[in-house]
């Protein structure tokens, strides 16, 4: 794109900033957008602003919500004695399409990684401990991701909470259903023969 | 997403009706806009408005612009003889990238598809004959797609361009570079050698 198409350009870099749209899906989707009805380019816009605009942490689990607290938090008919702590949001909404789980939430909002310079101090670590102290919460599961940071974060935990009489759970880890034992690598492989269950 | 986490499930709403992008990824990018800094989030929602807003096709050729004309019109150094027409302004953008082509375009926005209800009248092709006739353009080279609309259009284009006393190309059909002919199918292969050059 030449300089001179200067709008077209700015929205192809403004686009390309986003996670997973390279240079040429930037470049489709900015034609896209010119070429669609101008009232579904402002309903676009508008969108992204008052997403980011109107949503706020829930003052009780930091999760993203539009009011002070989110719904989950508000919902009489969650079990307040069990906290699930998560990374981010988006685990939250992967975790409530199962719709197995009743307790409530707590979202991190990252994971500790002293190497991507996420420290403790910058999760809502404080916040969950305060919450801890002040309810009466029997079982905190981390579900943070069984990876490096997520394994850290997980004994970071565990290790500030157990101390407070509760108890301190991690989720299962093992082959994923519809997988492959061939494929699947020695980590995962140990932990799912650890984790076995009579049947 | 819970419809009480309104603002945001509209925006992955609106998010999943862009090309390419499905419930997943929309997801995603949600929840990427919302962690994204205040002025950010700005910049990109007025980048699409102003994109939109801000580009209009090009008097002579039918590309997107900004101006009355576009850059490649209103450029002195290229070759006013030839023009060389496309489906869509995304072509342009492909055909500049080679820096061989010193002619102009003509951008169609779209091809010839009953099926897809798009007919002659729907196309800038009334533009184009006007500007044929009162230039003095010696060569049209047809680059739509080498497909089913791409050739009906073709075909179309030269019936109506030939008796103008114009000569009409179509662009090379065959085997792309770094191809490999096992793996060609038919046509491509008939056109590959239908076009065979002397070496």
């Amino acid at each position: 794109m030449q300089a001179k198409e200067n709008a077209i350009s700015k929205l192809i870099q403004q686009l390309e900033k986003l996670p997973g749209i390279g240079q040429k899906t930037a470049q489709r989707l900015a034609f896209y957008i010119i070429n669609m009805k101008n009232e579904d380019v402002k309903a676009l816009a508008e969108a992204i602003l008052s997403a980011k605009n109107s949503t706020k942490l829930c003052k009780i689990c930091c999760n993203f919500t539009e009011g002070d607290i989110c719904h989950i938090c508000s919902d009489d008919k969650r079990d307040r004695s069990i906290i699930c702590v998560v990374e981010e949001p988006q685990d939250v909404v992967a975790l409530e399409k199962v719709k197995e789980y009743k307790g409530l939430y707590h979202v991190l909002h990252g994971a500790i990684s002293p190497l991507k310079g996420k420290y403790p101090e910058q999760l809502t670590i404080d916040v969950l401990l305060k919450r801890l102290a002040d309810t009466n919460v029997k079982e905190v599961i981390i579900a943070t991701n069984p990876d490096v940071d997520g394994e850290a974060t997980a004994s970071y935990l565990a290790r500030l909470i157990k101390p407070m009489g509760i108890k301190v759970t991690r989720i299962a880890r093992g082959i994923p259903v519809g997988g492959d034992i061939e494929y699947a690598d020695e980590v995962t492989i140990l932990k799912a023969i650890e984790g076995r269950k009579e049947i």
